[in-house]
């Protein structure tokens, strides 16, 4: 399954819309090159429309929303959601400010979003609307280990069912859920979250692999979340003594360039719960 | 003859305006600083005409254009023309939407653009007032081969001669005409568009090699070309079957750091037509 | 005191909010999270108070500065103020443009600044009210040399006096005076301005520190300052023929990650004047 599903982004070579934000960008873009897809970069509502015609994914990301870059994602998702294109959400620093809680409110009520994307504590404002904040990172009491686990699935699903969309909670096990059925990805390695932006690149990457695979949202959203672990195994294992965040944060792309569908298919490992 | 003008560059330290897109800013900068130019970044209207006013070149970029910064963009674009400053114009992804055709003809309209610089897709849209788009990518059907070269070479010309600029047209052979005379540039690796922003990094260059050659911008954009044809070429070498495309994109713009001006001058391939 | 300074940082993980430029914003998060701190970043004014009460230590930076964002600047340092949480300010490029002066001028006017970092053109125009400039570098005339020191010290002095904050001036030596006491920190590598943001990174870096150790703000500066010299001359060693700013730049972050407190305490070099 998550062979074809690779293949198919390197084969279709979707073009993916992005309206993120200007700290992590041209990561996003790079990881979109390397799995296969084409990014295109703009928040200018008067454009938004136009480019998603030309587009198969649109992935929004809220990391340094503000008042005119929410607009065109607004007006991006309608459009996309009229054309039955797939939607990508992560919501970054969601408990952070009353400005993103608002915004990320707003995008999920105005837009259908196939994918919602965050780390466990996002997840878990976005469905209790709590207000609890570390930053842009998890908290340590929402990390993801054997105890909490069910814990997580339960409010993942939870949103996932109120939203009609998968819902990915990463962390330490990355959760993926239509809100029946969860996959458990234990692929990728702890300190990723050294690297700044290795959430939007997940979003990338889900946006690339969902718009490749439109009728299969749900494996494709698995795929990239179980590539975008084993390139970090991958790159973790090719570091040395001297090597830095900003070194495996570069090797993470790169084996991204180099996965191929067999790779994955073999590579990937999870529970179904 | 390119020798000199890379030597110029270096000598001289240029100090080169960019209104450019937040994507692949951050390599604009550290690619001028590597040929040996000092950038100085910013899409402000109200401060773009003192910026100028100490720079020697304007290197203007649509690739996330909005309507506040296309009025910075026409602005110092006016003023680099009264002080006869050189003005470099990368009309990013002008197919893709109604906002890019139309900034790129009001800055074409409203600026002597000294160069313009894009993929054939870019320049056969401007030239014909087409809106073909592969997202910020070339088309398929616009690669510049052997059978397809004098078709290029002809619609770069065209748009030569109706903006008075010197009109560059990158692919795999890379154009560059002032309408009478073209010059096909064969240095390069094909798979240089996996990186993001190379073809913003190449108006960079052109930028900081035209502001050091101001006589001779013809020249010093045939060399900026090439110059990154080769420090493609030598990045490419230095690659192992686990590299991607960050630690390529990586390797390019450290191999314009050491480019001096005598490697520049033999390693240069070019036919002209 | 080196040590426990540094150790502070690595078992605080303060959050730091950056309103920053969109050049070098990506490294500017990666140094902070290479050193232990955790960054967050915004310009949106909506949201920026909001976001100093979930964090410690605020850096502003403006690089890219335009109406919008000053005024995130100013209220969210004024929020900062009125918390008790440590302010830094980078004025990149103040003689640059009516707009960066001004902009200087109001933050430092309006927001009490506990360090402000920038290199001696622009320490030298805040004092002087002069509009020098070499773009976002310094000029050659004001490279700190062992004969220029003392005037360089005087004037960063007296800034320091005048806005009650600790004045870091970047160079070949970097000078950090609380007005009374001069650090001149002999650590570093010249070269370190070929890579575009050395400058905001040390910013940033000087945010993780002060806001980890906010009851000894002068003695974390001269911490944050000293590491990036270590890391730069580390990073350096790696070096090789080959090498070029990009590689270069990498190191550096990829030391600061490996750099504990014993190797800053011992690496340390500096005089007192």
């Amino acid at each position: 399954m998550l062979k074809e599903i690779m293949e198919n982004v390197r084969e279709k070579k979707p073009i993916i819309h992005n309206i993120t934000n200007y700290v992590t960008v041209k990561d996003c873009a790079n990881i979109l090159l390397a799995c296969g897809a084409s990014p295109i970069m703009s928040d200018e509502e008067e454009e938004v429309e136009d480019l998603i015609n030309i587009c198969q994914g649109l992935n929004i990301n809220i990391g340094t929303v503000n008042s005119r870059t929410l607009n065109a994602m607004i007006k991006a998702g309608k459009e996309a959601n009229r054309l039955n294109i797939p939607v990508i959400f992560d919501p970054v620093g969601v408990g952070a400010s009353k400005l993103r809680r608002e915004s990320a409110e707003k995008i999920i009520k105005e837009v259908n979003c196939s994918v919602i994307n965050g780390n466990a504590t996002e997840i878990k404002n976005l469905v209790a609307g709590t207000m609890y904040s570390n930053g842009v990172d998890a908290r340590e009491e929402d990390r993801i280990t054997g105890e909490s686990i069910e814990e997580t699935i339960c409010f993942s699903k939870k949103l996932a069912k109120t939203t009609e969309s998968i819902v990915v909670t990463t962390g330490e096990i990355d959760i993926i859920t239509d809100g029946e059925k969860a996959y458990c990805v234990l692929n990728g390695i702890s300190n990723m979250d050294k690297i700044t932006g290795t959430g939007c690149q997940v979003s990338a990457l889900i946006s690339g692999f969902a718009a490749a695979n439109p009728d299969n949202i749900f494996e494709a959203t698995v795929g990239a979340v179980c590539a975008m672990g084993i390139c970090g195994e991958k790159a973790y294992r090719k570091l040395n003594a001297y090597s830095g965040n900003i070194e495996f944060g570069t090797n993470i792309i790169d084996e991204v360039y180099n996965l191929f569908g067999e790779e994955l298919e073999v590579g990937a490992k999870f529970e179904i719960h």
